[in-house]
Formats: structure tokens, C-alpha cells, sequence
């Protein structure tokens, strides 16, 4: 069998003693910040389709994916690189220009600013490495790893969306050119948005590290399934959540009747959905606010102990949660 | 005329107010240190060869042009990130855990931490992005733009190298399987090895940083002609150098003759030497050591005035120095 990416990672771990395996890596060199740094590879054709993915929400796709592992560590956002490779062809076209206009509309939204990159030829794909430096109070940053039996475990905003997205965008679904009043087109561009334009949860990230509320946090980004793995297997805990308390993305629901898709496969595995999983002490639920940036939170079950497994109970049934979201290699 | 890449650099400034421009970007939330950060994207088949470039080598290769970079801010490198994409076929091979031992074997020579970074899939081509963060004191980093006339220019190391190496890697030469005796072998591998494991000057950066002696600093990546040519431009200035102080790696000068390469124009705008080219104010010229780790440095030439241009002379003669280095696009 070969090796998995996550395996990798471990060995890495192991062999130089990297302090590896969170959503951003934290570094520190005075006594009052931590600083926080992630880097995410977006490929053509892995990642990204050049088709279907325009530039612009392109160049806001590959920052928010970065302010997301940021808001993962509940540290606040602050600078950014991009290295972006093209072919030729590409150079020639406005993409360059447009990826980096989207990419500045959600940087000044957030007040993230462009310090720096790299730019280089490729042969044939696009590629772009999105860089993220984010800071926050010494000892706030939030880990996978301090998750204990008890604590509440909680997700910001709705699931299934992006992939939902990405399965409409692989059947051959395009955005609406103009705003229909077909309620239908409507759901469709909803959910495309969310997979070529997702909203990282900055504000709730660091609502979360300044209150000290998450004792554990990833980002939804492999899909619930595996992420609730990675947190769980960090924080050497279980966990069981309630089906029923999953806050399955509704248009999702809605569209996927009709297209012979489980709105829960897509919520528990699908990925991409960019909310945060975190959990809170139970003495700290009622401290939550109940929105940031007008996103809501649901309480979707609990954490046990390790021995308990990681699993998901729906009606009386009980099933272990096995990782089955996305995995490069 | 299709825009280059350091035109495209320059509009981005324009337009995002971004300070881009300097070897890495400096950023700072506290009053003693200021952080700096760089990224390189290493592309298959454009900034390397899979047939050619050994893995392990790849991996020191892919964090000494980061370092460099640190180097040439006169700050100390302490932190790393890899991004690398590759290929399923890649990806059962030993091609990854040797590129990090390449990548560790030097990170802990000059005590740099890997602390994160991220994987992925690519279709064909493997690509790397090379991420460092480095610090130094508040106002310590040295930029491109302070270089004044009267300053005398310095490079470290020697010249041609690399690209050098790189003629005969073009050509077919490969790295000696076992130390020969043969003295033109020697020599084929001191080049080869100039380009695929090329040393960075942190040594040097951190000195002239810290003791203040540099007024600007660039390390040379794209070649002598074009990054002095960056620096003048950051700086305001023209420049004159001599042919005759530059330091021509003694071993391309023996090697050229009968390959039918000009030892000079190699030196000239070949790049990738990785030495590091800086300027200094006459009454600082002592104060500056004769060797670090072991390498000297070597004046040649003088910052003149913006309208004398950028200038080389050889005997009695005077020519424009136009860059001639490595441009992506």
C-alpha cells in the first residue's frame, strides 16, 4: 500500500522533529506574539480547472483558503504572499492581472496586505502557492491538539455546499451570466459560489483565540469526516456527533433530490466548506456569541475518549466515522 | 511588446500600494525585531531538470535561493516552509524523503527550522515553492534603494559558476559517480555543483546586516548585470564597474577555453551564483572583514549618479551594462 499524504506528514514529523501537523505553523521571537504562517499549493487541474474557475474568483479562492487555516488558529490575518507559476499563453492574457484582483478584494477585506511572491514559468499548468502570515497574543494560538473528553464540538455555518459545487461544476454547470429569477438557477449559482468562491470564518477565528473559547480547532477543508479525524487523532480523544445536528448547506438539500445525490455524504465528506470545527469547554457554551459577521454555529456533538472512537450516531444507529474526505495521494 | 515579468512587479505595486520589490518582504508587529520573508517557486523543466537534478540536491538547492534571499536582507533566517506538488509516479518513489533530506541537511547547518508547508498532487510536473522567514533588529534589514554615489560596490565569492555548470549540464555532463583524479573532472563537477548546490551567503548577510556596513544589497539570482541593474534602479544611481576586478570563478575561466563559452559574459549575466552584491560607504571599507566562513569579497566598481547609467569598463574602454540575466518572461 502506498503511502498516504497525512502519513508523510508523520514521518516528516518524526524525522526532523517539525513541529508540523496544524492548520498554520506558529513561530515566535519576542515575548508578547505568536505569529502564525500557512502555505497552500493550488494546482491546475487537481485543484482548480482553468475553464470553470474564472481568474478573478480564482485570486480570492487561493487567499481564502489561507485566511481559513489563519482563522483555524484563531489568530488574526495579517500579511500575504502569492508565487504563482503560468505558461506562456497564460502570461499573454489578463488572467495574471484578474487572479490578483480578486485576490485584493478579499485582502482589503479583511486588511491583509500584499508583501511579496514570486512569479515563474511553467510549462503548461497554472500553479500558486498563497502564503499567510497571521498573528495573535502569545499562548492564544488555537491547536488541534488540547481537545478533551467533554467538551462541546461545534462547526460555523452550513455544510455540503462546495461540494455540491464541485459535483454541478463536473456534470458541466456554469454561473448564470445575469441574475435569473429561476429559483433553481438561483440554488445552483449559490452552491457553485461556494466552491469557487468560499468565505473563510476570520472573524469567527479570532473571536475564538482572543476569548480563549476552542480549546481545539481545524479548519473544514478535507471534509468533516477527516478533518474531525485529524482533531481527534491530534487531541488523542473520540468524538460522537449527531447526524441530525449537522447543518446540512439547505440549498444543497433542496438541489439534490432531483440529481440522485446524499446531501449528507457531501456534508460529512465532501470538503472545501471552509467553516471551522472547534471545541469548547462546557462551562464556556453559553459565553459563544450566537453570530460573527452574521455566520451562526451549531453544536454538533461531543468529544469522548479515545476509546470511544470517532463516530456518528443517526436516529438509534451508531457508525464509526472513517476519514473518507478528500486526499492528495 | 508583451510585459515582463518585473514590469508585472511594478504594477502590482502601482496598483496595491504593495511594497514588492526587495529580495524578501519585511514585515513587523513589535518594536525590537523585524521579521522578513521570501518565497521561490522552482518549476520542472524550467527552473530545473528531473534527469539532471538529483533529488537531494533539489532539496538544498530549493532552500539556499530562499536563504540567499534572507542573506541579501542582512537578516538572520530562522524559519522554513515547503509547498511541493508532484506526480503520482513521483510520489512511490524515494524522490520526496530525498528532497527533504537535502532540504535538512542544510536547513540545520545554518540552524533554520522547518516548521510546516503543504503537499499536493500535480498531473506531470513537479513544483516547488521554498518559503523562509528570517529576522533582524528594527531598521537593520538592507534593501535595494539606499545605495548612494560614492559608495564602493562589493560582491562575495566568485562569478560564472553556476552558469557555467548549467552550459554543461545542457551539453550532457553529469556529476562524477567517484572522485576522479582527473583534473578536468574535478573541475566539471566544482561547476555542475556551483548550479545545483549552490552555498548562500548567510554568513555574510547577517554580518553586513547586523554591523550595519551595507548601504544596499541584492543577491545575484539572475545575473550580475540585471540584479546590479535592480539595485541602481531601486536606489536612484548608475554605477561603473571593472571588467577587470570581477571575480571570474578561476575554474570556468580554465574550463571555457575549449568549450568555446566566454568566461566574462558567463560571469556577466549568467545568475544564479548566489553571491551576494552590495555597496558600502568609502569610510566603511576597512571596517569591513576579509573572510567570512571562509569566503572573501572583492570591490569592483563605484555608485555613480542616475545619469551616468549603469556601466562597465574594460581597459580603456566603456560600455552600458544592460541586464542580460534571466527574465521569466
Amino acid at each position: 500500500m502506498t503511502r498516504s499524504e497525512f502519513q508523510f506528514i508523520d514521518s516528516l514529523r518524526q524525522r526532523f522533529g517539525a513541529e508540523i501537523g496544524d492548520d498554520a505553523a506558529i513561530f515566535s521571537s519576542t515575548a508578547e506574539k505568536e505569529t502564525v504562517i500557512t502555505t497552500d499549493l493550488l494546482v491546475e487541474d487537481i485543484d482548480f480547472r482553468r475553464t470553470t474557475a474564472p481568474p478573478l474568483l480564482l485570486g480570492h479562492k487561493a487567499l481564502a483558503v489561507s485566511l481559513s487555516d489563519i482563522a483555524a488558529m484563531g489568530a488574526r490575518p495579517r500579511w500575504s504572499l502569492v508565487s504563482i507559476g503560468v505558461p506562456d499563453d497564460v502570461w499573454q492574457t489578463g488572467f495574471v492581472d484578474q487572479f490578483y484582483e480578486g485576490h485584493a478584494g478579499i485582502a482589503s477585506r479583511y486588511d491583509v496586505r500584499l508583501i511579496g511572491g514570486d512569479t515563474s514559468r511553467t510549462t503548461e499548468q497554472i500553479v500558486i502557492d498563497s502564503i499567510v502570515v497571521g498573528e495573535c497574543n502569545i499562548g492564544q494560538a488555537v491547536k488541534r491538539c488540547a481537545a478533551v473528553p467533554g467538551d462541546q464540538i461545534f462547526v460555523t455555518g452550513s455544510l455540503g455546499g462546495a461540494a455540491a459545487g464541485l459535483r454541478l461544476i463536473e456534470r458541466g454547470a456554469h454561473l448564470a451570466e445575469q441574475k435569473l429569477d429561476d429559483d433553481d438557477s438561483q440554488k445552483i449559482d449559490h452552491v457553485l459560489l461556494r466552491q469557487l468562491r468560499p468565505e473563510p470564518r476570520v472573524g469567527w477565528g479570532m473571536v475564538l483565540g482572543e476569548e480563549r473559547l476552542a480549546t481545539a480547532m481545524i479548519d473544514v477543508s478535507d471534509g468533516l469526516s477527516s478533518d474531525l479525524n485529524h482533531l481527534c487523532t491530534a487531541s488523542g480523544v473520540g468524538a460522537l456527533i449527531e447526524s441530525s445536528l449537522l447543518p446540512i448547506d439547505q440549498q444543497v438539500v433542496e438541489l439534490c433530490g432531483r440529481r440522485a445525490l446524499d446531501p449528507l455524504q457531501l456534508a460529512l465528506h465532501g470538503g472545501e466548506d471552509f467553516e471551522l470545527l472547534f471545541t469548547v469547554r462546557p462551562e464556556n457554551v453559553t459565553r459563544l456569541p450566537r453570530r460573527v459577521d452574521g455566520t451562526q454555529i451549531t453544536r454538533i456533538g461531543e468529544v469522548l475518549l479515545h476509546t470511544d472512537g470517532v463516530r456518528i450516531s443517526e436516529g438509534s444507529r451508531i457508525w464509526e466515522l472513517n476519514p473518507g474526505g478528500w486526499k492528495h495521494f
